[in-house]
């Protein structure tokens, strides 16, 4: 199923800025029996990104019968919001009165969600490049994404591992890292690249609340070789224990364990 | 009038990866009496740009109908042309069988193609991103740009200059920067941001010809101030002398006059 503006369709107009530019954000969400898991945070996080980019964010009004006709469709899925600046026509001026588009795009639940005994990492030769003006914000310009996850082809490695030009780690091409080292916890400064997710926002809250503490800073590709344990986010699959990063191996450790079972808790209590 | 995959329409499926991740090129062209200016040239970039990211260029057999299906409508116009990777399921992963979408959009000839006099110019506060992998591609993630030109609104500035993170300057936000230090030309080093247009690369072409020295090196901001004559081109605009940069003003100099009446010759003999 999709929805373009709220009508069943399966185009968007040609001039739309979204084709032209990337000129929008997304989300990509969890669905199940009918319910987005965690909407306010995705909401409030669709509504950050579109005011990065002063992109008038459609309303919870909008959204929400959207939302209703997903789920009366296809009550486990996953969502994917997309919210453009709008058709425009040909140039980069912002239009004087731009009407954003608002796509919704419903998708088959990955079969590979539930992963126990941890994934395979690909290390990505390309760097991600350094542009705070967009950092953070999950929008439509994705060729860094598509160019790393281009790297691989083997199906027994579930992601790349993305580090910036200074070498420092990032994320993955669809999910943010977190790594453990002695007990606490670090995931990388996303203020000059990367997507700053939902789930790793989530992951930050919940280790909080439980007391565990978790560091915001440049993690240089060494001290994820060197960490005890690390894992991987996104709202769809969850958390994926990391079990190899090229020669470097890991067994699903404690602390990721108790992260897995605080946010399936949390999924739970949202659900 | 716009063509998709060479059937009149106006819009493009909600799948496509040119919408979801920007996963595409394109070219802005003038077209004059029926005819594409210079179209081998852009042919070429086209298919220099798609072999970048690895997308299948539609051949010039399934483009050339687009075009004569344009020139027939509107025989004077401007001709985008934007090829992406086309649908795919979600996720950044190539499709195995990519079927590439070509977008070819009619728009009216902008009014101030021709300025004499100079333009003025804002200076961007975005620094461009250093992307080697993208860097010189005409591609569909063009944040930055969008982002630069919403940076000012007076209709007395025809462009913004961008520089790079180190204060090089790179290019306007929709044009080629060249300057004139002392009779010899100098174009910006385009291989870690910017696009490398085909009308740079004609003027170039052209200088080469007509025995004027044009370097293609890093040009800190104060080497833009401190030359004699600067100016912007494109495919659409031609070249435009730049009268104003902040605080500093240049009447346009007789390098600039030559390498205009170069082009415009340039563009009669490909008419």
């Amino acid at each position: 199923m999709i929805l373009v503006n709220g009508i069943a369709a399966d185009s968007v107009a040609a001039s739309d800025r979204g084709l032209n530019y990337g000129d929008g954000v997304f989300r990509t969400i969890t669905m199940r029996r009918g319910k987005v898991l965690h909407w306010p945070l995705h909401l409030t996080k669709l509504r950050a990104d579109c005011l990065r980019l002063d992109i008038a964010c459609p309303s919870d009004n909008a959204l929400a019968p959207d939302i209703a006709a997903v789920a009366r469709a296809t009550p486990d899925c996953v969502v994917k919001i997309i919210v453009t600046r709008g058709a425009g026509l040909r140039g980069y001026a912002l239009p004087a009165h731009a009407s954003p588009t608002r796509i919704v795009i419903a998708s088959p639940l990955a079969a590979n969600s539930q992963v126990v005994s941890g994934v395979h990492l690909h290390l990505c030769a390309l760097r991600l490049s350094h542009q705070p003006a967009l950092a953070g914000i999950k929008h439509l310009n994705r060729l860094e994404n598509v160019l790393a996850r281009a790297e691989w082809g083997d199906a027994s490695v579930a992601e790349g591992l993305l580090c910036d030009q200074d070498g420092n780690a990032i994320g993955g091409t669809m999910s943010n890292l977190f790594i453990v080292e002695r007990g606490t916890m670090a995931t990388p400064d996303l203020t000059r690249c990367g997507v700053a997710g939902v789930t790793r926002q989530r992951v930050m809250q919940i280790a909080q609340r439980n007391g565990l503490r978790c560091a915001i800073e440049n993690i240089p590709l060494q001290r994820v070789y060197d960490a005890d344990e690390l894992f991987l986010v996104n709202s769809v699959i969850g958390l994926w224990p990391v079990a190899r990063l090229v020669h470097q191996s890991w067994v699903p450790g404690a602390v990721t364990a108790d992260v897995k079972r605080w946010l399936e808790e949390d999924d739970a209590a949202a659900a």
